[in-house]
């Protein structure tokens, strides 16, 4: 590397660590935003012109700051192993591909609307929700696989009884699993009840039974989270401070430990002083 | 037993403890429950006669799977000791009756559904939270007999001063107990409470406190299910690791109690020093 | 008090703590409210002879229960003293009211419904329920004045506003709050809201925050009850029995004063070894 | 300071600290609440006049009230140090605004609603619990970001592809935004789904990742509330007392480092002992 590039690097560093250009990318990354709401509204045709050339600012902004990033870093390997950096990478790459036919069009705009998820990226306290977020997916992932059971076997039984009362609701499986979803979030779900209950006037215990066990499984759902956030934060406190209880209790384990040889050696010693005594 | 028996019964035995094997099951359940979903589309009569052929080979193949389980057991007691084994016994061979005549169909249809939840029996994480489920129920029962017996009193007052007012709705009070469950999950609730406020204006106390009731005890439900998960994967986590806190006070409790009866010696033998010097 | 009837005392004592009895007091109970639901339906007139008579049975056995209570305790102070029986004496003589006219007959029924309740006095595990329940209030008490608060001040706000939009559900304050309520429980609250905004365009924050602040308040008073409710639980079992690790915890703390001290006794005889020698 | 001016406040401030005071404050702010509420009446005009002269005496009792304390407190920097003061304060002098002409009656009755926020000021359980409220402000505020986002992005792609579907939910980014914290309530959420899933028949996945994101979100604000309240309560109780669990901890961490240094010495002692006898 010859002194000039290397002089540029820490140039680079320096002012992707800088402050107030961590402040001016979120504030072209709003404006993005505000852009996106504001195409949503009718507007003139010179705003929309205006639009498109802040639009085409904003593209070139983001990838001229993605690479100063890619280049602080020094190594692209690095820069990849950060998931958040992937992230980026991934929506301002996206956003540029051109949107010129109508067709590509919608997508073109989809992708700019995903470029409002960078805020996340970029403000530390968006991050460390997020990270709950992917840290409680495991969990959640079996959780979810059971109540996917639990949705797939009503469904079944549903479609089996009551596709010929209601072929909109329980048509088929498919149809029936999103009938279930709503009977879940308790909407209208009563008038889904009475019309299969004039037919089949045992039906209602279907509806309770399946409410309870959703219920019950997304409780667990909640505990499950709540105690892999408890224990996680817990860990993370004991790790960086040895202040809490649990600190206290591990520096009482340790010293108690050595006090305890201690008193081996000296239970010795007074041994052998009695000994000679004798 | 024959040499060539408990060969075969070792074989059985490999055979069941091998992942390929377990995935294979789990394979064969997930075709199960998407041929019973397909089956609410309209399919093509040669699709029904593939799966018709399919349905016998899948119940044969369970039928080989929980025999091969059962032999490798050894010992047909030592099996139905487990409650899974017990709970997949019952799914096959339901799934065994003969279903041709169209009386019995609807509930041959209806045993082969739930073939779906050996998924549960075979997926380990799936036990587990099954498992939390069961050791739940005690705890929920006492609640949900509480639940039960404020909903009687409110159904039956209800059916009392309502009934006149809207039959369909408080004609007895099994149906006013169901109009309440709906009243719970706050379903259209509204209307109902007008309807009868026209006859009864004071009437909204009536569902005001029963919904704040209702509330509070499933709440407490909720909670009781919360500790009871706390306590039992606390009680787990000590007796596996002795790492956590309470691994760590559990051992200063023993440690110090040691140092005390090595420090009582101690003392008595300065105190014989002592004398002796004197 | 004359041998016969210390006897006779005895003998109540002995009836009151049999199984078999408490069994049979429950039987009763839950014939009562069969009873009680069997009259919501239509029924012939020789089944409403049967049931009055059984009617005045369970009255009559109910008043015998209580009064071989009273007698078995002793004291009639004691006896009162339990609230649980307060409750119960309430209820009991309650049903004694003769309903004979029409007037009464509505109130007769009714009380009769609170029989019922004496399930939860009677069944040990729904008493500890209740108890819970009631140590809740104190704190549950608070948080409803802080939300009747909030209920005031939007339902004044809105009844000033919206009132000549809609008399029916913003007409005065009562209506206002009773519109809110329903807001707060989400059932068709966007039909409030659309119709307030054709007249006012921002009312939509209104609801919003309403929504928001009732949120808040309502998730306090439930972390509010689990905490409580962990608390007492937790005492419970601190003091029941010593092996938890609260309870270790406390054991360490008296052993390693006692340590102190005779480590302070132990020094001092050193010292003094130490000291003759020189 | 005059010895007169002295003594007047030592009564002011003997006034403020009575509790009888206390109370009758209480009892005006209830008036003035139940004031506001008969306004909501129609009321015959004699009762006007009669609670426009009410109204009067209540803003120059409030009036004097704060000026008694605002003297009590000797030092106006103090009196607004505290955020209660100037809570009261603004709500005091709010109420001064004259509303004679009847533009600006509006907004003299307006604030005069809000006096019955002085009672969550007086009522010192009601403070405690409204301090939490403070608290949680700033965790709550990044998950509110965070919900933000993502209604924000979920309005954009809604009012980009269902806005030629339904003009009334969808015709720009706030209404969308609106008819999504809506579909969050599952206030008639179906009927939304259902009309686009005319012209998108895949809509539904938009929906049902929509709801389960905004539960998820939701779900960490309320543990991470409950996670706050019970560290702060945790750590308020060690403060004051220190007898808990925490406390015994905290007393055996600093006992067992004093043992050791007194351990440590003994040994040195009992190694001098030991030399001087070899």
């Amino acid at each position: 590397m010859t002194p000039k590039a290397a002089q540029l690097q820490t140039r680079f560093i320096q002012l992707r660590e800088n402050k107030y250009f961590e402040t001016f990318v979120i504030l072209v990354i709003v404006i993005s935003a505000l852009m996106i709401g504001a195409k949503t509204y009718p507007i003139p045709q010179s705003a929309v012109q205006a639009l498109r050339i802040l639009d085409v600012g904003i593209t070139l902004f983001f990838l001229a700051e993605i690479i100063i990033r890619m280049i602080a870093e020094q190594n692209l390997k690095r820069f990849f192993s950060k998931g958040w950096n992937i992230f980026d990478f991934l929506i301002v790459t996206a956003s540029l591909i051109p949107v010129d036919d109508s067709e590509a069009a919608l997508l073109g705009r989809l992708l700019r609307i995903f470029r409002v998820l960078r805020l996340i990226s970029i403000i530390p306290e968006l991050r460390v929700l997020m990270n709950a977020f992917v840290t409680a997916i495991p969990r959640m992932g079996y959780v979810s696989l059971l109540m996917f059971i639990i949705f797939y076997i009503y469904a079944a039984i549903g479609s089996m009884f009551f596709s010929e009362i209601n072929r909109e609701l329980w048509g088929n499986i498919t149809i029936a699993m999103l009938t279930l979803f709503r009977i879940a979030t308790f909407e209208d779900w009563t008038d889904v009840m009475y019309e299969t209950m004039t037919v089949h006037p045992l039906s209602w215990s279907y509806y309770l039974t399946f409410i309870f066990i959703v219920a019950f499984v997304f409780l667990n759902m909640m505990i499950g989270i709540v105690l892999e956030t408890l224990q996680r934060e817990h860990e993370q406190f004991s790790r960086d401070s040895g202040e809490g209880e649990a600190g206290e209790v591990h520096r009482i384990d340790t010293r108690t430990a050595e006090m305890e040889q201690r008193l081996a050696r000296m239970e010795r010693m007074l041994e052998r002083l009695s000994e000679r005594r004798q």
